[in-house]
């Protein structure tokens, strides 16, 4: 019966790329990796090469790559595979990230039928090894304003670091294997300069030595990800061809004139950053990976460890019987499901857009911000369940052949690669906050207030009854949906506003934002944690099994209580929640805790995570 | 002017032991140790372990000993000393402790004058290098149903480990240079047991081999604290003599027979806990020595790293003026503040009541009480600063060279180790309640609320004027006491109310407090917030500089409403805010935020670390 859930739950969370996911599970399953914790740098950034050359062999790196080039054309199922490697070594996961996503992925999405003729067989067979080379050191999440110059001169261009400032940093695949790298660049023709544009650069030669002009500087050891060659690139008077350039958003003619569809070279630039989602999105599903990972040893743990004997009896009580136990995993787990179908549905989301045969700007834009949001609120989640998983398996939690040190480690930097998480639910604000501009461009600051009160509290009361926050059924899902709806729109109306009337005054425009940055920050967060609640909702309407869908209910319903609760002073602030019903969904909490705990073993075992990766002597 | 309030600042953080702390510092200033972040585990263990023969020549180990055998006596000062390793290679304060803390604190607290005589100048040199091996793998927290067993048979006693269970596992000096183990054991005499027991245990000889009938099995690497050899122990049939029991609390004759001035085995065995306390107290301070490292750090990082150019100039913007940077900073160096005056209390109050003439029970019970809950919101405080320290600090703060990862790595189990934090807190709750049921056993529940209520309301009113909580001044210190203290005593009475109704119903005890547990838990850290803020408090009086204490005021400010705004979903669901006061205090946040940016540097400054644990790439 509870195995029958399993499969239903694990049918229902692999959603769209079902069978592919399978595909990969039994791969994983059957094939098994060395364990990583033990070595040293140098032996783990091996192992990890040979182990990308094995995932040559599986065919899986072709997944997001142009059937016409001997790809798959599946990008929705090349983002499933990345997640799917989210389970093993990490290391393994950035690296196959760095050549197939954002190197391969950059050659395609920035390249034309000349770059992939070019290149691309030769970087799904790894016989080309490459960088994504874009941060800088003085540069990493405004990258609009690095510092390297492509020049052009007699028919090609000269790639050039003018100080340490402006060398490429933490470039992963630079430090040992990288061959080739995508380079960007301030384009520089004559006395202007034309924005970031990226350049195909020969890095190392055929023995691995550095071409002629490159310095290559090792990043040297890091908390984590230590099978990951990351490395610093310098250029000097690198020389390439004109057809170095990935000339999709823009080109080069002989004669140096310059074209391009795009003519604000700020939007050319974040045109291009637009056509690399896809990494973010990965980050983004391989963070829930580890995260899953994580709670299944946590939850095997605290179902066998046992500490203290219950009062008159010789009988120890196992930890997941304790409530405190209980709530470090299971709002943790909650989210972790709420979280795993916000995923599924950007991946599809991505797929769809990216699939289109015409681009839709308006989807691209809503792609991105959920890209960016969905990737902050998933990478912290990670980073704080894991943390809560490793004190909850006491001592032996910090040992590294129990994994859960390694996890940590090498997932703590998801917050700050791919775009810092600040930075990012700053973009969300921004792009809700276009929205308003848009439709509201030239309102007074009450009128656009009033309207938007009336539009999107319509919006709402179209989709969901009226009802008097007072007195709700706290296990009612449309109340659930109304609240975070409700608080996102409210917050963002909010900061609407406040911008506005500040923007129509005298003040400086970095002192305007800057005083409300935390009103900006939490915007950002309440559409996602809106975003997120939906997705769940909807993934629990896919659910074909009653009995699985009926425990899904109750974990959909620990999710919003326990993020209900974590925010309360919002909303009591607000007069969402009266204090009396705050209490109550705290008693909730701890009740639905109490309800979901002989189910913990089933809600992790539907993850489906392939045993080598779990097991630990951990229980 | 800024350096004056630096040195004030620096003097009243020194508080009483300002003279050790100087030399200490300047010792560590003049001694340039060598790195270990890029070390393999054999070379860091061999690093550490010649740093510790440093450390015997500088005489600090002396500081906690009896002057009897050649110490000095000072057991507030041995604690400092820990303190200020702190800021090191936190391996080398680790096996310090375990060395001297530990082992050597063992022998001193649960010997009498023949193991003091043999063994404390040898433990002081090194020359006996030992143990302190109580835990074992099925008993981490629940110490007092540890299974290893001691029989007394032939005038001696026999050593054994039954099962694999109760091997002792993560014995710091266990697996590379122990001689000696203080082993905690069931003391068996006849078919009697009479509970656990500390004995003297040689497990290796002179060349370094395991002793007959011991196994030693290395533990392998962990998430930190590599230079750290721990072990496990197993015991098959070793002998000891009789005069190996630790016999202050418990002796044996040699006919024998049994004799303990304690007469239950549950209160001698947490009596000979309430003696080693000191372990508890060290690691709350290295805590905080760890977290301002990491604040320094972060810091002068965010002070010189810019990214972002203000609107229509090319200026970028430093990322301290960002409100989102200051939030991440500030307000966590502000708890440092208050916890590093907690802490200063609680070794004066370890010192003198450890240093007394005769022993004072209530005040034992107040230091351990005090100890627990100090130590659980210190290493909480450090595990969440250092990690936002790193986020803050982007990649380069996931660089190892840059510190963080290290500290990170190394820090993470002082939320585990000498007492889990979670079990920690409880303790702190169940010594308030054993307050309660002291003064208030034949009450009924309702008269006992009712007393509480009067009797501790009572004694806040008498030390701070009355005020309705509807309309505070945000900045008065009284109204602070006033909330933290009232917060204290309502949710304690509230937990002694709800305990007390359950109990004197027939429900089964576990699950009554189990039910109430998160609430025992917040009982423990609303006391303990209360206790930091006290202290705080205090630590002001101290302050001789009026420019130094107008800036600690201000940092207190940002301490007390950074913890309310932290807090104030209870606050408002108990109706001690009101909903647009708890908005002012957000408010009131960002605002000492804006205030306290320009002090920055000077608030990490006065933490006066040696420069070479706090300089890094990172500015």
């Amino acid at each position: 019966m509870a195995e029958q859930v399993v499969d239903a739950l694990t049918t229902v969370l692999d959603g769209r790329w079902a069978r592919l996911r399978g595909q990969l599970r039994e791969r994983m399953t059957a094939t098994k990796l060395a364990d990583s914790y033990d070595l040293d740098p140098e032996t783990h950034r091996a192992q990890v090469f040979e182990q990308l050359r094995e995932l040559v062999a599986t065919g899986h790196p072709k997944l997001g790559f142009d059937r016409e080039y001997g790809g798959e054309g599946d990008i929705g199922g090349s983002v499933v595979s990345f997640e799917l490697l989210g389970y093993g070594d990490l290391s393994l996961m950035v690296k196959a990230g760095v050549q197939w996503g954002l190197f391969g992925g950059a050659v395609q999405m920035l390249g034309t039928r000349r770059h992939h003729e070019r290149y691309l067989r030769d970087i799904m067979t790894l016989d080309l090894p490459g960088c994504f080379a874009m941060t800088e050191s003085g540069h990493g999440s405004d990258v609009q304003h690095l510092r390297t110059t492509a020049t052009f001169t007699d028919g090609g261009f000269t790639i050039d670091t003018p100080d340490d400032d402006a060398r490429k940093d933490y470039i992963g695949n630079a430090a040992r294997d990288g061959r080739m790298a995508v380079v960007f660049a301030q384009l520089v023709i004559g006395d202007r300069s034309y924005g970031v544009h990226a350049f195909m650069v020969p890095v190392r030669d055929e023995t691995g030595r550095p071409m002629p002009g490159v310095r290559i500087e090792d990043c040297g050891p890091k908390a984590g990800l230590n099978g990951v060659d990351n490395g610093r690139l310098w250029f000097s008077g690198v020389r390439v061809p004109r057809e170095a350039l990935l000339n999709r958003y823009a080109d080069v003619a002989e004669d140096g004139t310059y074209t391009s569809p795009i003519t604000s070279d700020g939007r050319r630039f974040f045109t291009m950053l637009g056509a690399l989602v896809r990494g973010r999105v990965s980050v983004a599903g391989s963070a829930g990976s580890a995260t899953q990972r994580a709670l299944t040893i946590g939850v095997r743990r605290a179902e066998t460890r046992r500490q203290f004997a219950r009062p008159g009896s010789d009988e120890e009580i196992v930890l997941l019987d304790y409530l405190a136990h209980q709530r470090k995993l299971l709002p943790a787990l909650a989210t972790t499901y709420a979280l795993h179908f916000a995923q599924e549905e950007l991946v599809a989301m991505l797929h769809d857009v990216h699939s289109a045969p015409s681009q839709d700007e308006r989807a691209q834009r809503v792609l991105e911000s959920r890209a960016a949001g969905v990737k902050a609120v998933a990478t912290w989640h990670a980073t704080s369940t894991i943390q809560a998983v490793r004190e909850a398996c006491g001592g032996a939690g910090y040992l590294a052949e129990n994994l859960l040190p390694g996890l940590k480690a090498d997932t703590d930097v998801f917050t700050t690669f791919e775009g810092d998480n600040t930075v990012l639910l700053q973009l969300v604000a921004k792009g809700l906050l276009t929205d308003y501009r848009d439709n509201f461009a030239d309102l007074s600051p009450l009128a656009t207030a009033r309207l938007v009160a009336e539009q999107l509290m319509g919006a709402v009361l179209e989709r969901l009854p009226a009802r008097k926050l007072g007195s709700p059924e706290l296990f009612d899902r449309a109340w659930h949906r109304e609240l975070f709806a409700d608080r996102a729109q409210h917050v963002l109306a909010g900061l609407a506003r406040r911008l506005r009337a500040a923007a129509s005054s005298d003040a400086d425009p970095f002192e305007v934002f800057n005083d409300a940055q935390d009103h900006v920050l939490l915007a950002g967060r309440a559409h996602i944690d809106q975003v997120v609640l939906e997705a769940f909702v909807a993934g629990i309407e896919r659910c074909a099994s009653p009995s699985a869908a009926t425990l899904l209910n109750r974990v959909c319903d620990l999710y919003v209580l326990s993020t209900i609760e974590a925010e309360r002073g919002w909303f009591l602030e607000h007069g969402r929640l009266t204090p009396p019903v705050a209490k109550r969904v705290l008693a909730e909490v701890n009740a639905l805790c109490r309800e979901l705990r002989p189910h913990a073993r089933t809600l992790v075992d539907a993850f489906a995570i392939p045993e080598q990766y779990v097991a630990t002597s951990l229980g």
